[in-house]
Order: C-alpha cells, then sequence, then structure tokens
C-alpha cells in the first residue's frame, strides 16, 4: 500500500515544493541537493494555516469527548512519511518534534511496515499475553535480541512496562524493596510489617522517600508526580509526598564563559543534595533512591556537566541510595549515543536506567540487586506489550544498518552550529543554544516569542515543540539528516529575520 | 497462516483427544457433541505434565534477565485457538483465567486476524501518535464507534489510557482537581497553591483522599497501590498514604441462609464508610473520591448486594465525593453485562467507571464535570493507543453480532449450576460457589488445597487462576459457550474425586 502511493506523492511533492527550495536560503547550496531517501517526501507543503479546517472540524467533535486544549491538529498518519507529517488538511510538515520524542525513525519506515507484513509476527499483535505469568516462547530471545543488546553499563536484568510512568513507578517500587531488605539485613517481612502495609501504615509501608530535582519530569501518575517538578499545572491539586527536592544546575551559557561560575553552581546543588539526604534521614524518611534526567528535557532542556553526573553517582553510592537515571525522553539515540548517560564515560552509571518513548515499550534496566526478591511484587496484568518489542528489535536493526547515531552526531553538529550562527546573528531573540547529538534546545528571550516562533514555524511547515519557560526542544527523529538541518534552519532564519 | 494450519490441527486434535471425551463424565451427552467452532480445538491434549521442559529450558534462560517466579509456563501463541491456550512442549489447555481476564473473545479469532490483514489499519500499529495532541483523523469517529457506543448510563466522556493503573491514576487525579476546584468556587489557583504545588506541599498539592475497601485491588502504581488492599506482598515496603479504608461486606454463603445477616454486614460497612468520610474530613484529609469494585476481583470475588451499591453511591452522593467504580477486571461482559455496575440497575450509577483487560485499552468513562479544566493536567505522551482501540472496535462487533452477553449468561448459569452441584457433593472441600455471568468463584477448604486443585487442573488441560486466600476464579473468554462449561466440570469432578 504504502508503496503504491509512493510514486505518484512524490512525483506531486517535487512539483509543489520546487517553490520551498527558492528563495534565498543560505544553506541551500550545501545540502539539499543530497539523494532523496526512497520513502521520503523532499520538504514541506503548506496548503491552510494549522490547524485547518478539517482538523478543527475534528476539534470539535473530539471536544464533546475530551478536553481538546493540548491538540495541535489532527493527523493523517497514512500519508507521513519519513521526517514528515502530514495532517488531514493536507499540509506535510517536517516535524523536529516527533510526537514528544516518541518516533525513533520517522513515519511509516518501510522496515516497520514489514514487520507487520510478516504473518509470524500476528499473533504477537492480535494475543496480548500476561507477560508476568504466560510468556510467549520467544520472549526471553527477542529481550536477548533487542533490549540487552543495548543494556546500559553493569546491567544485564530488564523490566519490560507499558509506558513510561509505569517505568518509573515501578524502578521506585524496586528502590523501596532493595532500601528495606538491606535495612533489615534480610527480606523476611515481620508480622507486624504485613498487616501495617495492608492499612498504609508504618513499618509495612515505610516513610522511605526519593530524591528528585527541581525542574525535572518523570511522569504524571501519584508516584511519579512527586518526583516531578518541572510546571505547576502537572502538579496542583494532587496530593503528594514529603520527598527531598534538590535544585539542578542553572548553567550559564556559553558555557566556556562562566567556567568557574558553573563549576560554583553544580557544587552547590551537589553540596545541597547531600544536605537533603541527610536531613531526611533525620526527618525519619530516609532517602532510598535518586531519580534525574542527564538532560531535563520537560522542564526546559537543563544540562550539567559530566563532573556533576560523576559526583552525583558517589554520592547516592556514598549514602546507600539507589541511582535511577531516567532516560524516557533522552533515551534511543537521539543524543548521539544510545543513552545520553554514555555521554558520562562511566563503567557504573547507575543502578536504574528507565526508558519508554523512542524504544516504543517502556521499562527499566537494573542492577541484579534491584530485581524483585519475590513474585508478584513488581507485576501487573500486561507487563509490557511483545508487540512493541517486535518494533523494537526492527528499529534497532536499522539504526545500526544505517549507523544512525553516526548520523544523529553529525545533524546534531550542524544543527548547533546553525543554533550558534542564529543566535549571534539574533541575540535580542535566542540564546544559550545548547545540546547533545540533535537533542538540542535553544532560549527565547520571553515566552509569548518562543510560543510565536512555534506557531509560525509550524505554518511554515515545521513543527517544533517548546519546553521549559521559554525554550524550544528540537528532537527530531534518528533519521533527520544534515539537509533537513539546513531546511529547518532555512525556514527558522526567514522567521526570525522578520523580528529583526 | 491461521486457516492453512487449521485443517490439520483439528484432524490431529480428534484423533489425539477422543481418549478425554471418555471416561466417566457426567454432563457429556448434553453437550459436548455441539458443533465444533470452525476455529477452534475440540478438548485439552496433554503431552507432558506443566511447566514441560521445554518452559522449563525457556524459564532457566528468562530468569537470567527477570524474576520469574510468578512464570506459570511459556506459550505457543500462534498455535493457540479460541477457549484453547497451547504451550511450548505441545501441551492444548481450556483456558478459564484467559491472561487474568484480559482475552475478551479468545485466541486469534479470526476477525482481530482480519483487524491485522486490512492494509488501512498499518499505519496505527506503525506509529503510534501522542494522542493528546496529534490523534489520527478517524480518532473521534473510533471513540465514538467503540468505547461510546459502550458508555455507562449518564456518562458521555471518555479518556484513554494505556493500561488499568494508568487509568485509575488519572481517574482519581480527575477526582482531586473536581474537589479543589467545588471547594475553591473556581478553578484559578492562588500563587500559593502554584508555588506550594512546585515542591509537593499544601496547599498546592493538598491533603486530599480516596475512600477505598478492604480486599479492594486497584493496581500497583503508587496512588493506585494506596487503594489496594488485597495481599501484603503488594504493598509491602513502598510508601503510602494515609487514606481511609472501609470494610468490605463479607457475606456468608448461600445468600439464601443468611439474609438477615448479611443485610446487618452491609449496613455495618456502609455505616463505616460515612464514619471515615467524617473522620477524614476532621483530620484534614477530605474524601475526594470513592473507588470500589463491582466484584473485589483479585481480593476474592467478594460480591456485594446491589442495595449495597445503590446505598454507597448515595452516600458519595451526599458527601460530595465523586463515585468511581473500577471496572478494570468486571468490565467487558464477563457479567454477562457489559458493565458489571449495570447489574445494579441504576441511572446514575456512577461519575467514573474506568476500564483496562479485555477492553485492550485503559481508561475511563466519566461525568461531564470530570473534564480536566484545563490541558495538559490529564495528559502523558500516548494517552492510549489507537491500535487497541481498532481491536476494540472490532471486538464489540463479534460481541454483537455473536449475541455473546446471551451466551455468557447461558455458560455462566451452567457454570454456576455445575459449581453447586460440586460442592454439594465435595462439601469438605468446596463452599460459597458464586458468580454472575461466567465471572465466577468457590471458595476451597484451605489455600494449599486451593493451590493443588488449580495444579492438578492444568495437569489435566484446564488453566484456572486463584484469588484471595482460598478461593478459584473463573474467567473465561466471552466465548465460553456451554459445552466448555460440562468439559471444564467434568474434569474438575474427577479431580476433586481424587480427594473423597
Amino acid at each position: 500500500m504504502a508503496s503504491s502511493l509512493l510514486s505518484r506523492q512524490i512525483a506531486l511533492s517535487l512539483q509543489q515544493n520546487l517553490r520551498l527550495c527558492a528563495p534565498g536560503y543560505r544553506y541551500v547550496s550545501k545540502t539539499a541537493a543530497k539523494t532523496l531517501e526512497e520513502f521520503e517526501y523532499d520538504g514541506p507543503s503548506m496548503k491552510t494555516e494549522v490547524p485547518g479546517p478539517r482538523s478543527k472540524e475534528l476539534m470539535k467533535q473530539l471536544g464533546e469527548i475530551q478536553n481538546v486544549g493540548a491538540v495541535h491538529f489532527f493527523c493523517n498518519y497514512e500519508e507521513s512519511r519519513g521526517n514528515y507529517l502530514v495532517d488531514v488538511d493536507g499540509n506535510r510538515m517536517l516535524d523536529v518534534y516527533t510526537q514528544i520524542s516518541s518516533i525513533p525513525i520517522g513515519y511509516n519506515h518501510p522496515a516497520l511496515m514489514k514487520v507487520m507484513a510478516n504473518p509470524n509476527n500476528l499473533s504477537a499483535f492480535v494475543n496480548r499475553p500476561a507477560l508476568g505469568i504466560l510468556p510467549p516462547e520467544n520472549f526471553p530471545d527477542k529481550l536477548v535480541e533487542s533490549l540487552l543488546s543495548i543494556a546500559p553499563s553493569g546491567m544485564r536484568r530488564v523490566q519490560t512496562m507499558a509506558c513510561g510512568s509505569c517505568s518509573n513507578e515501578n524502578a521506585y517500587k524496586a528502590m523501596f524493596i532493595l532500601y528495606r531488605n538491606k535495612e533489615r539485613g534480610h527480606n523476611t517481612p515481620s508480622q507486624e510489617e504485613i498487616n501495617s502495609c495492608m492499612v498504609n501504615q508504618v513499618p509495612g509501608c515505610p516513610d522511605l522517600s526519593i530524591l528528585s530535582f527541581m525542574g525535572g519530569f518523570h511522569g504524571r501518575t501519584l508516584g511519579c508526580l512527586a518526583t516531578t517538578h518541572s510546571k505547576a499545572i502537572h502538579k496542583l491539586d494532587v496530593p503528594s509526598f514529603d520527598w527531598p527536592i534538590a535544585p539542578f544546575p542553572k548553567l550559564r551559557y556559553p558555557l566556556e564563559e562562566f567556567v568557574r561560575e558553573n563549576a560554583q553552581e553544580e557544587a552547590r546543588c551537589l553540596e545541597e543534595v547531600e544536605d537533603l539526604i541527610v536531613k531526611w534521614r533525620q526527618k525519619g524518611k530516609p532517602v532510598a533512591g535518586i531519580v534525574i534526567e542527564p538532560i531535563q528535557a520537560e522542564g526546559g532542556d537543563n544540562h550539567a556537566s559530566v563532573n556533576f553526573f560523576r559526583s552525583l553517582r558517589n554520592i547516592a553510592r556514598k549514602h546507600g541510595c539507589a541511582f535511577h537515571v531516567d532516560e524516557v525522553q533522552t533515551g534511543g539515540g537521539g543524543t548521539g549515543k544510545f543513552w545520553a548517560h554514555e555521554h558520562w564515560g562511566m563503567d557504573d552509571p547507575a543502578d536504574v536506567v528507565s526508558f519508554s518513548k523512542k524504544l516504543l515499550t517502556g521499562g527499566y534496566f537494573h542492577k541484579d540487586e534491584l530485581t524483585a526478591d519475590k513474585p508478584y511484587r513488581i507485576f501487573n496484568t500486561w507487563m509490557g506489550d511483545p508487540s512493541k518489542n517486535l518494533f523494537l528489535a526492527e528499529v534497532l536493526n536499522v539504526i545500526k544498518r544505517e549507523n544512525l547515531l553516526e548520523e544523529v552526531m553529525r545533524s546534531g553538529k550542524a544543527l548547533l552550529h546553525g543554533l550558534y550562527e542564529l543566535q549571534a546573528q539574533y541575540p535580542h531573540i535566542l540564546s544559550a543554544a545548547r545540546g547533545q547529538g540533535t537533542f538540542c534546545a535553544v532560549d527565547v528571550c520571553n515566552d509569548a516569542t518562543r510560543n510565536a516562533l512555534i506557531a509560525k514555524a509550524r505554518d511554515k511547515g515545521v513543527i517544533l515543540g517548546g519546553c521549559g519557560e521559554r525554550s524550544i526542544r528540537f528532537r527530531p527523529a534518528l533519521v533527520f539528516k544534515e539537509y533537513h538541518v539546513h531546511l529547518f534552519l532555512n525556514i527558522f532564519n526567514d522567521i526570525l529575520a522578520e523580528y529583526k
């Protein structure tokens, strides 16, 4: 089906979009002439403002059923290809946000279509098993082939889950269980613990805590939400736990100009972490685990140095807190390494690494000692979804076969370089361009301008996402090549020029 | 693929299993000769003990990666059909547990295979959208066609989620938000609320509570877990909230012999509910919502009368608590009505009804006033999975086309009648047979005997599940016909006879 539409669409898009390649693009000559990927379009094509009339109609319809305040527009996923998302009004946009960073290798990738066409795979879709009790025959092999092939250093165990929040919730539980078993010195609970836990009371439900960071985002279920501190609207009106919250370094840019200040800022935050651990222990709510993103994504693409993370990992070890690196958004290759924590260059980077989004299945890797000591402690009906594992295995094949991490490094370099140039050209609008791989961001002078830039980009055929108070985050798929970068930079440049 | 294997397998199974239809089955003459469904096997076929050698080998392999203490055996889902689950050692078992009650119309149902074969559906599998921001064109229509066609009385709004826990977590959040907005008299938070919620403190993160019941099960993420009270192992070592927990009626069986006692017991529990609501309000932790299962499933298939639920619903209304009926396990037709709460015969049975399992997607229906008042309050990356909605739509078609709810009533009657007979015959082993539709259970004299019965049944080709302290729960698919009931009863009878 996909291929039958393809030739017609490529022909059409070539005609319709030649104009888009024309007016004053600085980067065009360098790379836009690169070979067209066979399954992709050659550029954006805009027919209406976005959301267009059909999207608005559907929004009204969906509004009868749900709050649609967050809906951007409605999509035609059948017609979407590679880096291009097509909407229901026929607009085709270069997608630099990829469904909140969750599409690994673009839309309708032929390799993923093949997974669907393989009759051996059908029953994995049709019969969703209760993985924790009745796994399919190929489950161990598939885990070895897919998830374990990308296991973080020092980890050989993984637990799949349905989504990012469930992954973090269960990782927290594993850390609590480990902490209590260490505290006890054995794993046999007392009768008092057994009885009290049934009614939510200590000692069975102990007053343990997870230390998190201001600006962090780890999900929206009640446990996760107690460690999420990026935006008030996520947390307002929801009961929470009295858990310690450390400051995350606020680095000043450009980094090379603020070396001393930033080092001091990171030292301050690390000191505060240790203080909080001590304070919460004294309060009777010891810190069982520390959770942190390698780059605070939702919270504004906040980075910290390798040294910061290395020191933090040591603090966790020193105080007997499990160290949980949440790679739900950073994992999967966007930073140019499969896991963002690989940039730290450590043999023992973490005790837990959670994932979801680009990995298509949720879950978490963990050290051996974080394996549940008894059955049914880390458990739910589905425990993930083997059909997602099938797609993931294929995604990993494509990443290897097409050297996509190298591509990401190359594209990322071009993107960051472009952002540096743009912020030099428009210093009153842009600042603090930063990133690893294509996992980049730039600050905008204020919230309103940021939102206006995103809206204008969309009307010109580029989908961007915001994060933090006034940042734009770039989250393209791993198939976002250098010529896509230049296409984006050209369009973005035109928009910024209007602010001159 | 499915059909090519079919004829060979049916021929084989006919030969191999004739012996299973032979020795001393009381019910055989009545219905076992019924027409074979074209896609199903005609009976169990056991080749090894379970788990067999291949399952044990795989268990060892998976044990290197995960705790496998809960794994029963490994499955060959490709070869499984209808009510029969085939394992990796070639054993074929009548499945009366269906992946913890989550397979609605049996394995590899032809109608679901067709969903996969339809090229128009491929992109829904390959491109998982962020439903909350970029839904596919057919999303509103699919919701109307599938979920809204089965909306509980008084509800026309639904929010999909990835699993049962996420459904309940988000339903709780919606109830907290509503409660606070009512308390405020408006939905504009103060600056103090905005600031304090960012650090998990009151008033932004208010001390609100959800009232739940002893024996209830609502999931295992931290919010859900605070309302789950079925088994200690689920809760031990995990921090919780100080929320009120009411007793759930402990009915005595047979019901007709204990009318007065049971009415008193229910009155006692209802009184306690009101006391707790008042007490927690005085404590400064008002009850924003009450959550309850129509039948406490995981907790032991505990039933209560229609009158109990009607009274409870009124108590919730009287005290301004949202009333959340958790139908994750009871929903989807197993009780003979699509929702178990339909048995209460109320126009306004609930404010929230959550679902998952047999509905293949998680989610919750809710009253209009529980719609999030602002975007991004009830939100996550995926917000469900449209590919599951496709399957659900087809499941609903099959239920209607094949009158499966009527079948469930018929099979359920036969099952419960059979259980009554068996408990009359083996009063020292079985008691308190109970159920609605095929959602039945029976108590066993003790835990050890219950587990032995389940193990023996498995070796004879019947998969059963336990629940509570010493109950067996029956959770067949909706395609479990009267002749499957009799097949089961015959096998179960043989096992019980060994205890005579």
